[in-house]
Protein backbone atom coordinates (compact mmCIF):
# COMPACT_ATOMS: atom_id res chain seq x y z
CA UNK A 1 0.00 0.00 0.00
CA UNK A 2 1.17 3.47 -0.76
CA UNK A 3 2.20 5.59 2.26
CA UNK A 4 -0.36 8.41 3.08
CA UNK A 5 0.42 11.01 5.61
CA UNK A 6 -3.01 11.36 7.19
CA UNK A 7 -3.67 14.24 9.71
CA UNK A 8 -4.35 14.23 13.38
CA UNK A 9 -7.47 15.52 13.11
CA UNK A 10 -8.59 12.92 11.01
CA UNK A 11 -6.77 9.79 13.09
CA UNK A 12 -9.35 11.74 15.94
CA UNK A 13 -12.26 11.71 14.07
CA UNK A 14 -11.85 7.62 13.06
CA UNK A 15 -11.79 7.30 16.56
CA UNK A 16 -15.46 8.89 16.84
CA UNK A 17 -16.63 7.02 14.23
CA UNK A 18 -15.40 3.92 15.49
CA UNK A 19 -16.92 4.92 19.02
CA UNK A 20 -20.12 5.93 17.73
CA UNK A 21 -20.23 2.25 15.04
CA UNK A 22 -19.91 0.27 18.55
CA UNK A 23 -23.12 2.44 19.51
CA UNK A 24 -24.97 1.50 16.24
CA UNK A 25 -23.72 -1.92 16.43
CA UNK A 26 -24.91 -2.63 19.92
CA UNK A 27 -28.39 -1.67 18.45
CA UNK A 28 -28.42 -4.06 15.90
CA UNK A 29 -28.13 -1.88 13.14
CA UNK A 30 -26.76 -3.74 10.01
CA UNK A 31 -25.89 -0.97 7.75
CA UNK A 32 -24.90 2.82 8.20
CA UNK A 33 -24.78 5.79 5.22
CA UNK A 34 -22.28 8.16 5.47
CA UNK A 35 -25.03 10.79 5.75
CA UNK A 36 -26.18 8.93 9.43
CA UNK A 37 -22.41 8.43 10.69
CA UNK A 38 -22.03 12.15 9.80
CA UNK A 39 -25.34 13.23 11.44
CA UNK A 40 -24.51 10.95 14.86
CA UNK A 41 -21.12 12.84 15.85
CA UNK A 42 -21.42 16.15 14.05
CA UNK A 43 -19.54 16.71 10.92
CA UNK A 44 -20.31 16.61 7.41
CA UNK A 45 -21.06 13.68 5.34
CA UNK A 46 -18.13 14.63 2.95
CA UNK A 47 -16.17 14.84 5.59
CA UNK A 48 -17.13 11.44 7.15
CA UNK A 49 -16.07 10.34 2.68
CA UNK A 50 -12.92 12.26 2.91
CA UNK A 51 -12.03 10.85 6.19
CA UNK A 52 -11.97 7.37 5.28
CA UNK A 53 -10.92 7.35 1.41
CA UNK A 54 -7.38 7.81 3.31
CA UNK A 55 -7.83 4.25 3.88
CA UNK A 56 -9.08 2.80 0.60
CA UNK A 57 -12.57 1.82 -0.21
CA UNK A 58 -15.21 0.74 2.35
CA UNK A 59 -18.98 0.83 1.21
CA UNK A 60 -21.23 0.32 -1.34
CA UNK A 61 -22.63 2.85 -3.44
CA UNK A 62 -26.66 3.31 -2.34
CA UNK A 63 -26.43 0.36 0.34
CA UNK A 64 -23.68 2.30 2.46
CA UNK A 65 -21.54 0.66 4.82
CA UNK A 66 -21.78 -2.78 6.99
CA UNK A 67 -21.76 -1.54 10.82
CA UNK A 68 -19.62 -4.09 12.01
CA UNK A 69 -17.13 -4.60 8.95
CA UNK A 70 -16.38 -0.69 9.59
CA UNK A 71 -16.08 -0.97 12.76
CA UNK A 72 -13.74 -3.45 12.89
CA UNK A 73 -11.70 -1.67 9.82
CA UNK A 74 -11.45 1.43 11.91
CA UNK A 75 -10.53 -0.40 14.74
CA UNK A 76 -7.76 -2.22 13.36
CA UNK A 77 -6.25 1.21 10.95
CA UNK A 78 -6.33 3.23 15.07
CA UNK A 79 -4.05 -0.31 15.70
CA UNK A 80 -6.93 -1.22 18.21
CA UNK A 81 -7.44 -4.94 17.01
CA UNK A 82 -5.79 -6.20 19.78
CA UNK A 83 -4.64 -4.89 23.70
CA UNK A 84 -1.99 -2.56 24.40
CA UNK A 85 -0.12 -2.98 27.81
CA UNK A 86 -0.19 0.63 29.52
CA UNK A 87 2.33 1.57 32.16
CA UNK A 88 0.93 4.59 34.27
CA UNK A 89 3.98 6.37 36.03
CA UNK A 90 2.88 9.39 38.75
CA UNK A 91 -0.27 8.84 41.41
CA UNK A 92 -1.22 12.37 41.73
CA UNK A 93 -4.67 13.96 40.58
CA UNK A 94 -4.23 13.37 36.70
CA UNK A 95 -2.57 10.39 37.68
CA UNK A 96 -5.44 8.75 40.11
CA UNK A 97 -8.12 10.07 37.51
CA UNK A 98 -6.32 8.41 34.47
CA UNK A 99 -6.11 4.84 36.45
CA UNK A 100 -9.55 5.07 37.07
CA UNK A 101 -10.39 5.78 33.66
CA UNK A 102 -13.31 3.41 32.09
CA UNK A 103 -12.66 4.65 28.46
CA UNK A 104 -9.39 3.23 28.60
CA UNK A 105 -10.07 -0.40 28.78
CA UNK A 106 -13.35 -0.05 26.50
CA UNK A 107 -10.76 0.54 23.83
CA UNK A 108 -8.04 -1.95 24.65
CA UNK A 109 -5.71 -0.10 26.80
CA UNK A 110 -5.07 -1.91 29.90
CA UNK A 111 -2.97 -0.38 32.59
CA UNK A 112 -0.72 -3.36 33.64
CA UNK A 113 2.07 -1.60 35.84
CA UNK A 114 1.59 1.60 37.87
CA UNK A 115 4.36 3.33 40.07
CA UNK A 116 4.82 5.73 42.27
CA UNK A 117 7.80 7.32 44.10
CA UNK A 118 5.72 8.03 47.31
CA UNK A 119 5.80 5.34 50.18
CA UNK A 120 2.51 5.56 51.47
CA UNK A 121 1.31 4.78 47.84
CA UNK A 122 3.82 1.91 47.49
CA UNK A 123 1.74 -1.38 48.01
CA UNK A 124 -1.78 0.09 47.78
CA UNK A 125 -4.00 -1.53 44.97
CA UNK A 126 -5.57 0.95 42.23
CA UNK A 127 -8.27 -2.17 41.32
CA UNK A 128 -6.15 -5.05 40.46
CA UNK A 129 -2.93 -3.91 40.64
CA UNK A 130 -0.30 -2.81 42.64
CA UNK A 131 1.62 0.22 43.01
CA UNK A 132 4.91 0.01 42.95
CA UNK A 133 8.03 1.87 43.29
CA UNK A 134 9.17 3.71 40.37
CA UNK A 135 13.22 2.52 40.95
CA UNK A 136 11.23 -0.67 39.85
CA UNK A 137 9.83 1.01 36.28
CA UNK A 138 12.42 -0.17 33.77
CA UNK A 139 12.30 -3.77 35.16
CA UNK A 140 8.71 -4.29 35.39
CA UNK A 141 7.89 -2.52 31.85
CA UNK A 142 10.55 -4.65 30.15
CA UNK A 143 9.20 -7.74 32.17
CA UNK A 144 5.87 -7.02 31.05
CA UNK A 145 6.36 -5.98 27.38
CA UNK A 146 4.55 -3.21 27.37
CA UNK A 147 4.47 -0.93 24.77
CA UNK A 148 2.98 2.46 26.40
CA UNK A 149 3.80 4.53 28.82
CA UNK A 150 1.83 7.39 30.31
CA UNK A 151 4.08 10.23 32.40
CA UNK A 152 1.51 11.93 34.67
CA UNK A 153 4.94 12.90 37.24
CA UNK A 154 5.92 16.75 38.32
CA UNK A 155 7.55 18.53 35.37
CA UNK A 156 10.95 18.21 36.76
CA UNK A 157 10.76 14.37 37.24
CA UNK A 158 9.60 13.57 33.90
CA UNK A 159 12.59 13.28 31.91
CA UNK A 160 14.00 11.00 33.78
CA UNK A 161 11.07 8.58 33.46
CA UNK A 162 10.56 9.16 29.93
CA UNK A 163 14.56 8.05 29.64
CA UNK A 164 13.63 5.04 31.63
CA UNK A 165 10.80 3.67 29.78
CA UNK A 166 12.74 4.34 26.42
CA UNK A 167 15.28 2.09 27.82
CA UNK A 168 12.63 -0.32 28.96
CA UNK A 169 11.90 -0.21 25.29
CA UNK A 170 8.01 1.04 25.03
CA UNK A 171 6.90 2.09 21.73
CA UNK A 172 5.00 5.39 22.60
CA UNK A 173 4.46 7.77 25.31
CA UNK A 174 1.60 9.92 26.45
CA UNK A 175 3.13 13.05 28.82
CA UNK A 176 0.71 15.00 30.99
CA UNK A 177 3.67 16.52 32.52
CA UNK A 178 3.90 20.72 31.42
CA UNK A 179 7.44 19.92 30.00
CA UNK A 180 9.25 19.78 26.90
CA UNK A 181 10.60 16.11 26.47
CA UNK A 182 13.04 14.28 24.56
CA UNK A 183 12.59 11.12 23.00
CA UNK A 184 14.19 8.98 20.26
CA UNK A 185 12.61 9.16 16.62
CA UNK A 186 11.32 6.02 16.55
CA UNK A 187 9.74 6.65 19.91
CA UNK A 188 5.78 7.85 19.27
CA UNK A 189 5.49 10.89 21.72
CA UNK A 190 2.25 12.86 22.60
CA UNK A 191 1.97 15.96 24.97
CA UNK A 192 -1.64 16.54 26.40
CA UNK A 193 -1.51 19.89 28.37
CA UNK A 194 -5.53 20.26 30.05
CA UNK A 195 -5.00 23.63 29.61
CA UNK A 196 -4.24 23.70 26.23
CA UNK A 197 -7.66 22.94 25.54
CA UNK A 198 -9.28 25.76 27.04
CA UNK A 199 -7.23 28.21 24.64
CA UNK A 200 -8.40 26.81 21.46
CA UNK A 201 -11.92 27.63 23.14
CA UNK A 202 -11.22 31.15 24.46
CA UNK A 203 -9.04 31.73 20.77
CA UNK A 204 -11.93 30.90 19.40
CA UNK A 205 -14.36 32.64 21.59
CA UNK A 206 -12.19 35.90 20.98
CA UNK A 207 -12.14 35.02 16.99
CA UNK A 208 -13.79 37.39 15.47
CA UNK A 209 -11.23 40.17 16.33
CA UNK A 210 -8.55 38.38 13.92
CA UNK B 1 -8.22 42.79 9.88
CA UNK B 2 -9.41 39.84 7.53
CA UNK B 3 -10.70 37.08 8.67
CA UNK B 4 -8.89 33.95 8.75
CA UNK B 5 -9.77 30.21 9.47
CA UNK B 6 -6.59 29.07 11.45
CA UNK B 7 -5.92 25.57 12.33
CA UNK B 8 -6.38 23.73 15.13
CA UNK B 9 -2.91 22.79 15.11
CA UNK B 10 -1.53 26.27 14.79
CA UNK B 11 -3.54 27.36 17.89
CA UNK B 12 -2.23 24.71 19.74
CA UNK B 13 1.32 25.55 18.90
CA UNK B 14 0.58 29.43 19.63
CA UNK B 15 0.15 27.90 23.39
CA UNK B 16 2.80 26.20 23.35
CA UNK B 17 5.37 29.39 21.61
CA UNK B 18 3.87 31.71 24.54
CA UNK B 19 4.44 29.20 27.29
CA UNK B 20 7.70 29.13 26.04
CA UNK B 21 8.34 32.50 25.62
CA UNK B 22 7.16 32.82 29.20
CA UNK B 23 10.13 30.37 30.53
CA UNK B 24 12.34 32.39 28.50
CA UNK B 25 11.63 35.81 29.77
CA UNK B 26 11.63 34.84 32.97
CA UNK B 27 15.65 34.13 32.44
CA UNK B 28 15.81 37.31 31.45
CA UNK B 29 16.60 37.35 27.50
CA UNK B 30 15.22 40.30 25.34
CA UNK B 31 14.93 39.27 21.96
CA UNK B 32 14.63 35.38 20.16
CA UNK B 33 14.65 34.20 16.88
CA UNK B 34 11.94 32.20 15.03
CA UNK B 35 14.97 29.30 15.00
CA UNK B 36 15.60 29.19 18.88
CA UNK B 37 11.52 29.48 19.22
CA UNK B 38 11.29 26.38 16.87
CA UNK B 39 14.23 25.16 19.18
CA UNK B 40 12.72 25.35 22.16
CA UNK B 41 9.75 23.86 21.53
CA UNK B 42 10.57 21.07 18.88
CA UNK B 43 9.11 22.60 15.21
CA UNK B 44 11.01 23.58 12.17
CA UNK B 45 11.44 27.75 12.52
CA UNK B 46 9.54 27.66 9.07
CA UNK B 47 6.51 26.15 10.89
CA UNK B 48 7.25 29.24 13.34
CA UNK B 49 7.13 31.57 11.22
CA UNK B 50 3.99 30.27 9.19
CA UNK B 51 1.79 30.04 11.94
CA UNK B 52 3.08 33.74 13.57
CA UNK B 53 2.20 35.10 10.28
CA UNK B 54 -1.60 34.34 10.04
CA UNK B 55 -1.86 37.67 12.73
CA UNK B 56 0.67 39.58 10.82
CA UNK B 57 4.19 40.95 11.30
CA UNK B 58 5.97 40.65 14.42
CA UNK B 59 10.06 40.34 14.17
CA UNK B 60 12.43 42.44 12.58
CA UNK B 61 14.62 40.78 10.23
CA UNK B 62 18.13 40.03 11.66
CA UNK B 63 17.34 41.34 14.90
CA UNK B 64 14.21 38.56 15.78
CA UNK B 65 11.28 39.01 18.10
CA UNK B 66 11.01 40.71 21.39
CA UNK B 67 10.39 38.20 24.02
CA UNK B 68 7.83 40.33 25.62
CA UNK B 69 5.91 41.95 22.84
CA UNK B 70 5.57 38.70 21.20
CA UNK B 71 4.45 36.55 24.58
CA UNK B 72 2.31 39.63 25.13
CA UNK B 73 0.61 39.63 21.61
CA UNK B 74 0.16 35.90 21.76
CA UNK B 75 -1.71 35.56 25.10
CA UNK B 76 -3.95 38.11 23.25
CA UNK B 77 -4.73 36.41 20.20
CA UNK B 78 -5.22 33.27 22.42
CA UNK B 79 -7.92 35.46 24.71
CA UNK B 80 -5.69 35.40 27.80
CA UNK B 81 -4.92 39.52 28.05
CA UNK B 82 -7.71 39.02 31.04
CA UNK B 83 -8.54 36.13 33.39
CA UNK B 84 -11.75 33.77 32.86
CA UNK B 85 -14.46 32.63 34.97
CA UNK B 86 -14.58 29.02 34.99
CA UNK B 87 -17.63 26.77 36.28
CA UNK B 88 -16.61 22.94 37.06
CA UNK B 89 -19.24 20.68 36.50
CA UNK B 90 -18.79 17.43 38.59
CA UNK B 91 -16.45 16.48 40.93
CA UNK B 92 -15.31 12.57 40.15
CA UNK B 93 -11.80 11.61 39.70
CA UNK B 94 -11.24 13.71 36.56
CA UNK B 95 -13.06 16.87 38.04
CA UNK B 96 -10.88 16.64 41.16
CA UNK B 97 -7.65 16.61 38.81
CA UNK B 98 -8.79 19.61 37.09
CA UNK B 99 -9.79 21.25 40.24
CA UNK B 100 -6.13 20.78 41.45
CA UNK B 101 -4.19 21.72 38.24
CA UNK B 102 -1.96 24.24 38.54
CA UNK B 103 -2.25 25.10 34.84
CA UNK B 104 -5.26 26.65 34.85
CA UNK B 105 -4.56 29.58 37.08
CA UNK B 106 -1.31 29.96 35.37
CA UNK B 107 -3.06 31.11 32.28
CA UNK B 108 -5.63 33.14 33.64
CA UNK B 109 -8.52 30.44 34.24
CA UNK B 110 -9.94 30.66 37.35
CA UNK B 111 -12.36 28.13 38.61
CA UNK B 112 -14.85 30.45 41.08
CA UNK B 113 -17.93 27.74 41.24
CA UNK B 114 -17.37 23.90 41.96
CA UNK B 115 -21.00 21.67 41.20
CA UNK B 116 -21.37 18.18 42.42
CA UNK B 117 -24.77 15.98 43.08
CA UNK B 118 -23.34 13.83 45.78
CA UNK B 119 -24.04 15.31 49.43
CA UNK B 120 -21.24 14.27 51.06
CA UNK B 121 -18.53 16.42 48.42
CA UNK B 122 -21.79 19.49 48.98
CA UNK B 123 -20.29 21.99 51.55
CA UNK B 124 -16.45 20.84 51.37
CA UNK B 125 -14.16 22.81 50.15
CA UNK B 126 -11.65 22.70 47.12
CA UNK B 127 -9.03 25.23 47.71
CA UNK B 128 -11.09 28.82 48.32
CA UNK B 129 -14.35 27.32 46.17
CA UNK B 130 -16.99 25.37 48.30
CA UNK B 131 -18.49 22.81 46.08
CA UNK B 132 -21.78 23.62 45.55
CA UNK B 133 -25.16 21.85 45.10
CA UNK B 134 -25.52 21.32 40.93
CA UNK B 135 -29.72 22.39 41.63
CA UNK B 136 -27.43 26.02 42.06
CA UNK B 137 -25.71 25.99 38.88
CA UNK B 138 -27.85 27.90 36.47
CA UNK B 139 -28.06 30.78 39.19
CA UNK B 140 -24.21 31.30 40.83
CA UNK B 141 -22.79 31.01 37.17
CA UNK B 142 -25.14 33.59 36.12
CA UNK B 143 -24.31 35.97 39.40
CA UNK B 144 -20.51 35.08 38.90
CA UNK B 145 -20.91 35.98 34.59
CA UNK B 146 -18.79 33.13 34.37
CA UNK B 147 -17.86 32.78 30.41
CA UNK B 148 -16.41 28.82 30.67
CA UNK B 149 -17.71 25.87 31.81
CA UNK B 150 -15.95 22.58 32.72
CA UNK B 151 -18.33 19.15 32.51
CA UNK B 152 -16.41 16.14 33.92
CA UNK B 153 -20.17 14.55 35.00
CA UNK B 154 -21.28 11.02 33.98
CA UNK B 155 -22.19 10.71 30.26
CA UNK B 156 -25.82 10.27 31.08
CA UNK B 157 -26.11 13.48 32.63
CA UNK B 158 -23.88 15.48 30.69
CA UNK B 159 -26.72 17.00 28.09
CA UNK B 160 -28.78 18.47 31.41
CA UNK B 161 -25.03 19.90 32.72
CA UNK B 162 -24.60 21.56 29.62
CA UNK B 163 -28.37 22.61 28.90
CA UNK B 164 -28.23 24.30 32.27
CA UNK B 165 -25.00 26.15 31.52
CA UNK B 166 -26.64 27.45 28.25
CA UNK B 167 -29.08 29.10 30.26
CA UNK B 168 -26.46 30.68 32.35
CA UNK B 169 -25.12 32.40 29.23
CA UNK B 170 -21.55 30.78 29.11
CA UNK B 171 -19.76 31.32 26.04
CA UNK B 172 -17.22 27.69 26.24
CA UNK B 173 -17.96 24.66 27.40
CA UNK B 174 -15.03 21.66 27.98
CA UNK B 175 -16.72 18.40 27.75
CA UNK B 176 -14.68 15.52 29.77
CA UNK B 177 -18.35 13.00 29.22
CA UNK B 178 -17.67 10.47 26.58
CA UNK B 179 -20.84 11.31 24.95
CA UNK B 180 -22.05 13.48 21.76
CA UNK B 181 -23.41 16.96 22.82
CA UNK B 182 -25.80 19.43 21.40
CA UNK B 183 -25.15 23.31 21.80
CA UNK B 184 -26.35 26.19 20.42
CA UNK B 185 -24.08 27.77 17.67
CA UNK B 186 -22.74 30.13 19.07
CA UNK B 187 -21.55 28.16 22.49
CA UNK B 188 -17.76 26.92 21.82
CA UNK B 189 -17.68 23.54 22.85
CA UNK B 190 -14.88 21.06 22.64
CA UNK B 191 -14.60 17.41 23.56
CA UNK B 192 -11.76 15.72 25.44
CA UNK B 193 -11.85 11.92 25.45
CA UNK B 194 -8.38 10.79 27.03
CA UNK B 195 -8.36 7.46 25.43
CA UNK B 196 -8.26 9.67 21.93
CA UNK B 197 -4.76 10.34 22.77
CA UNK B 198 -3.81 6.92 23.21
CA UNK B 199 -5.23 6.01 19.99
CA UNK B 200 -3.79 9.13 17.95
CA UNK B 201 -0.36 7.36 19.00
CA UNK B 202 -1.12 3.40 18.17
CA UNK B 203 -2.34 4.88 15.01
CA UNK B 204 0.95 6.29 14.39
CA UNK B 205 2.98 3.17 16.05
CA UNK B 206 1.07 0.76 13.37
CA UNK B 207 1.38 3.63 10.54
CA UNK B 208 3.83 1.69 8.90
CA UNK B 209 0.87 -0.64 7.76
CA UNK B 210 -0.93 1.99 5.64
Amino acid sequence: MKTLKVPEATIIRLSVYSRYLTEVDRKGIITISSGEIAEGVGVSPAQVRKDLAYFGEFGTRGVGYNVKDLRQHLLKILGLSADWSVALVGLGNIGLALSNFKGFVERGFIISSIFDADPNKIGTMIGHVEVQAVEKLEEVVRQNSTQIGIVAVPAAEAQEIVDQLVKANVKAILNFSPVVLNVPPEIELRNVDLAVNLEVLTFNVCAQRY
